[in-house]
């Protein structure tokens, strides 16, 4: 799956993931409307309108980008019918052939994290029969409870042929009171990006591990670091845009071959249409304005890259 | 919610939650056969076994213990059909009047973290309407985020009069791997500890906070150093039984008022009839075998307590 990723980025030259974490508030109104005259004021009527909006968001966007990124917490606040469009979003975006990489940083003890690992890559066993469930391509995994619980995302990858984003260095304020904790002389992320090497090295793809990380656009000189410890490993960068990274900033976070490095914008680009510079297209041009918004963010990205 | 869970403690005198993590190894053939008969060697049947058993044990067990536990994970992995039965798991254990723990390991960036928090233990606003989601009592926090990651859950907590269960040191065998490293002379999860003792002063019930500790079993030593860092917070206990974890080992996780822990049993309650001293019961005496393991799991936990 780290090799469709990556061809996927070379055809569309756009390291861009979109980030599809749709709150409500950020939902036009004629698309809740609707929703909420078909199924009412509802968990149903809420999830609907999450899929219209969802639906409307790939379709502008998906011959533009390799991948998007649905968080799943977003669609797990509306319950079982947020989690119904959860799974729809995921066959939808497989369906227009983009890689789909669930946000859902799961992690627990070992026989736990095997069930998440099936449940989100794998295969459920059930009788004679073999069941996929969400069936994402990538997901992300929180690691804190260390190499028994990471395990099981492991093995399921290497049968599956599917991959992980583990979290090293995460991109809001208070990442630090435990991440940053010097162990050692060293911080916490730093032993934590060595684990994440060493398990992408048994799932090596051509040229990069199936097994990534997860590290913060917020932090350049991080992220010129991390890029040492783990060379073979694709970096899943949140925080590009409405968190305040900057394309400059993520310079530090690709290789030298331009790739190694996919970033994420999720309110910059599925709500563009309330950010500065795509007040144009209104409310109703939602979907048009996250297109734009896409191409702006390539062309950033892209422009930074190339005066390396 | 504390309250709740401190008063069904004195009255059942039993620190005890039945962990229902159902693998379907445990769920007995003939609940199998009759689910997939019924549904299909599919998600929709495995997930109609889990029910099956997991009523049965509620039924079998409610009246001796003051809560359960779903892994939410154990539902995860049959998809949109385990997560229904995971719901209605919820349901029946409120309707029983038992305390409900989701075991659900979430966390994230702060806005995130909230739809986590609303969708596990607040109410989703759908325009005008609130609407309950999957509405447990307590659910487990990933603390890897840091303070902004877990102040919504917090800030939900205060609202609804709810709990949570902080991840500080976990059971399984490699926890130690980040959670031991020393910063500053003392292990990470100390400085967890530390932080859930200042996120559990702003959540006060009568005698403890509404913000636990998760710290397993299998270590006595941590537990009376946390019991001191932590002496207003009732700490949840995985790894009793089958983990490892014996009664005697209990001890200085509780407080000389006998309060201030809980502790899990999964395996070793669920699949009893699968452990040694309970072969009489059998497969079909399952939910009774599930009685005796939790009678004998409290006799044992009582005795060792009184000998304190």
């Amino acid at each position: 799956m780290i090799q469709k990723l990556i061809h996927k980025i070379e055809d569309t030259k756009a390291p861009i993931v979109v980030g599809l974490d749709p709150m409500l508030s950020y939902i036009p109104e004629h698309i809740k409307k609707e929703a909420f005259e078909k199924l009412g004021e509802t968990l149903e009527g809420a999830a609907e309108a999450v899929w219209q909006y969802n639906k409307a968001l790939i379709d502008a966007t998906f011959d533009l980008v390799p991948a998007i990124k649905p968080q799943i917490a977003m669609y797990e606040q509306f319950g079982i019918p947020g989690l119904i469009v959860f799974k729809k979003t995921i066959d939808y975006g497989r369906s227009k052939d983009l890689v789909v990489i669930g946000d859902v940083k799961r992690g627990d003890i070992g026989s736990t994290s095997e069930a998440y690992a099936i449940g989100h890559l794998g295969m459920a066993q059930v009788g004679n029969n073999r069941c996929p469930v969400f069936n994402e391509d990538f997901i992300t995994v929180n690691p804190y409870f260390g190499t028994d619980g990471v395990a099981p995302f492991v093995d399921v990858c290497k049968k599956e042929k599917k991959g992980l984003f583990i979290l090293v260095k995460t991109s809001n304020p208070s990442s630090g009171e435990f991440q940053d904790q010097l162990t050692g002389g060293r911080p916490l992320y730093k032993v934590v990006a060595e684990m994440v090497d060493q398990w992408g090295q048994q799932c090596m793809g051509t040229d990069y591990s199936y097994i990534g990380a997860v590290i913060g656009a917020t932090y350049p000189e991080i992220g010129k670091a991390m890029r040492r410890i783990l060379p073979k490993s694709y970096i899943l960068v949140p925080g590009y845009g409405a968190q305040g990274g900057k394309a400059e900033d993520l310079k530090p976070y690709f290789n030298s071959d331009g790739l190694g490095a996919i970033v994420n914008s999720s309110r910059g680009i599925i709500a563009a249409y309330k950010q500065p510079g795509y007040e144009k297209y209104g409310e109703t041009g939602f979907a048009d304005a996250a297109r734009q918004a896409v191409i702006d963010m390539r062309d950033d990205i892209m422009g930074a890259l190339v005066t390396k």
